[in-house]
């Protein structure tokens, strides 16, 4: 037996690691991390039981990284964006976060509330 | 607040959704079909709290697509795999699957216990 | 010996199998297929060499296939856009495109010019 | 008009770039690393002309990279890999490496050759 909070725990893992494994990689640039945002976000709600979505792709660090470097864009990672999801499953919401910790992106189930 | 099983079930989704979303899309034919098989299953434990993966790439219905195809291979995509992966988080194991159900692949947490 | 015209042809594909494989999986719906567009070639144009990517993800098509089918978005596969990629190396310019053919999308090489 | 060592340029290009995009974000160890290369030198060989892949996984560099790491994983990018490939389209044979130059991650076409 699985609970409606564990349904929607669940439901707001895959959108996590769909999101992440979905565009990790894409080239970005300061300039072009306002579209990417908008595609990821786009694109992850249209998931089943998923009602918002919000990438903050991290312009400064971005620029900052890209200040060491020969390149002018570089892949995106964890490092460089913060994302909050939440997930309705059958009127029980869940709500997951990623955020730096000790230099490392976590993923965090934030809570779930029916 | 989160229980045991709901963080648990967030693991658990957070695998599927990247295992998914890493792979899909991969060249496939039958006889790649195993290597790809063990690559996704060795990568994918090695997330945090993830204790067993196991795909099976199905080559029966690789072959009978391509059989209607001028090409030799695929994109690999949930038609073509069943999933299932086992997390413990603190004790509580939760377990999902990937099925194709009504022509769809659906991924489902089959059970958390703890 | 390389020419500055295969360069120009190694740069375009790899632009056009980068495309592909990144966005290839992608939860899309007619409603979101713009912003996917921008942040596609905006991304891409981020890469060296490059100077135009054009991105039309099929609408209709998509609709098409949504209509037959319980979901209301799909993943994002070759059948559901057309690209072209321009890349100018050293002066010389390369065109490729992505179109179907025999129910296959095919990437083409178009010319290279200089 | 293109000509067959263009075309074969072109093959190569889209390859690596299917290569790097298919697989960057991979979650990888040391341990894991054996069965990634195999998995993308096999996935990778079923597409159109492609005669040879070779992927180096640098186990090495990756064991480097996790000692100053509290996880015991990380992500596939091209820091963590040396690749060539070889592709031939009519007779004519392009090959590809990815090499690290300047603490980047450099494709280069080597030869076309037919």
């Amino acid at each position: 037996m699985v609970s409606d909070a564990e349904e929607a725990a669940f439901e707001v893992g895959i959108k996590f690691g769909a999101l992440y494994h979905q565009f990790a990689g894409t080239p970005v640039s300061p300039a072009s991390a306002g579209s990417l945002e908008t595609a990821i976000e786009e694109s992850i709600e249209n998931q089943p039981h998923c009602v918002g979505v919000t990438v903050d792709v991290l312009e400064d660090r971005l620029a900052a990284a890209l200040a060491d470097s020969p390149a002018d864009y570089t892949e995106l990672t964890g490092e460089f964006m913060e994302v909050e999801v939440v997930v309705d499953y059958e009127g029980v919401e869940a709500v997951a976060r990623m955020a730096m910790r000790d230099g490392y992106p976590l993923m965090e189930l934030v809570e779930t509330e029916g």
